[in-house]
């Protein structure tokens, strides 16, 4: 996070498709870090959002990439990402020579590696860059970004790395690397968060006391980063989606389509990605990942905190 | 751990039945203690290693009972506790009046229930007292003890419970809670652990940098205490049994079992105890519960470290 504004020669331009919760953050961050941002987003009241904030923004994709040294993607998909790249009014058709593409989307690293041929074939950069760490640290630049990519990819991307992350990870020299790491933290983030709804429901079944239970958890062997970060949400009783059971259709959905191409069996993730379209099909998608406890408590008859007001 | 032996009075006598890796730790606890410490195993070897360190053995457990105020149970399960209480020379026919039973193996909170009303009923104390911590903080008395019991059964077990525990968490005044709070624990790290070998044989199976996975997803939202303590075992190639396949093939058996006759569904908990059934009868039984890793190496094609050398 170093102050590129008082660097020698001309701030980096870096365009952000995306202003989403988490690409809102980035942005501000590398606003605040002294990059020239422009951004843009498909939906109006994003793009209003960071107008307010002072941001500028473009009419188009294209038009936001035009000047950009930087294009960092911050959507939800690799659909997203290649719609954005490659699909009508595409940025692969506007970016400048030399600019190199971030991309932070989580996907299949196959996927990546195939993109990244595709930009890279046009003469531009491409670093494949997932994020972690939720909005309130994308909006402090403390983004965790697991990163693979030329030397070169990584030499364009620098500015905006500093401004966006607390910690990057330098995972290798080809796209898709990076991927593969983001699906290895997604597959034990899904897994963890059905297995503290599987837990803490079936110790609600059991008539205990879940505040008791939340205490030795968290000071035992049987704890994750997972159980002490979403039970607190079931305790509450509070499924406002901090992160949705749709994230995690879609992230398992990925770990098994790999395993399955890859004929490698993932038994945990199975399991848990039928809790999640479980979830999903019952009507609590948009709602916080936590609702797999409303899920379980559904199937069993078991009562959670906040359960007697519906 | 308090020095009873300089308290007024004289000190309390706690008989330790099964001088396993735990039993062997708590007992040298309570001696260092000050209590007046008798030892029973079934096993000559253990009694040996016991009485090369000073410590008093007697030839039955209904032996070691008779003079105790404080009988700790450290065995492998119910059907073992049962015995030891109920069985041929048994020691509810020895023990004396008022004294207090602490069961100590993991089990089924129905089956603490009943045991404590059976020891209950022939006028002692019963104390369900579940424990977490390993071997090396058994001997440091550092252990955690879930307990629940009488206010008596408290009163009459305290001294062992300081000489033994860093933490005693009082979980309610009946037997069967304290069981209950320690199979929620168990749920939740057998669960962990069979995610930990999935992901990390998986990542192998990517030709990812397994180092590097580690020190990423430690950092990340992915991590349990689990994934930190039992994947080292895997990147080292050793499966030296510290916590064998075959305990949590007993306790997640136990879970499925009870979340069986409550109607609960557990789909994480049935498909890691699938794994660890196929790991112990593909022969790993007895090799540390980090086997689950080979099992999926074995089952993809996957390069673990070590596994040239087989």
């Amino acid at each position: 996070m170093s102050l590129h504004a008082e660097s020698p020669g001309r701030a980096p331009t870096a365009a952000v498709i995306g202003l989403g919760s988490m690409g809102f953050g980035m942005a501000q961050s590398m606003k605040r870090d002294g990059l020239d941002v422009i951004g843009y987003d498909i939906t109006p009241a994003a793009v209003d959002r960071f107008a307010a904030e002072g941001g500028r923004c473009a009419e188009t994709p294209a038009a936001a990439v035009q000047a950009a040294d930087i294009v960092v993607s911050v959507v939800v998909n690799a659909a997203q990402t290649e719609a954005i790249l490659f699909g009508p009014g595409g940025v692969a058709g506007a970016m400048k020579p030399g600019a190199v593409f971030i991309s932070s989307a989580t996907m299949d690293p196959a996927v990546a590696r195939d993109l990244s041929q595709r930009v890279e074939a046009l003469g531009f950069h491409y670093l494949d860059a997932p994020i972690s760490g939720g909005a309130a640290r994308a909006a402090k630049g403390e983004l965790t970004i697991m990163a693979s990519g030329s030397a070169k990819a990584f030499a364009a991307a620098r500015p905006a790395l500093d401004a966006m992350a607390a910690k990057v990870y330098e995972l290798g020299d080809a796209a898709g690397t990076g991927a593969a790491f983001k699906m290895i933290n997604q597959l034990l983030a899904g897994v963890h968060i059905a297995a503290a709804c599987e837990a803490i429901t079936f110790a609600a079944k059991q008539g205990l006391d879940l505040d008791k239970v939340y205490e030795v958890i968290t000071a035992s062997a049987g704890n994750s980063w997972m159980f002490e970060n979403r039970v607190p949400h079931v305790l509450a009783g509070d499924y406002t989606p901090l992160s949705a059971i749709e994230i995690f259709v879609k992230d398992l959905g990925i770990v098994q389509d790999m395993a399955r191409a890859e004929r490698y069996p993932v038994p945990l993730v199975a399991a848990a990605l039928q809790m999640y379209l479980g979830a999903s099909g019952a009507g609590m998608g948009r709602d916080d990942d936590s609702s797999l406890a409303r899920l379980y408590a559904q199937l069993s008859g078991a009562k959670l905190p906040g359960m007697d007001k519906a």
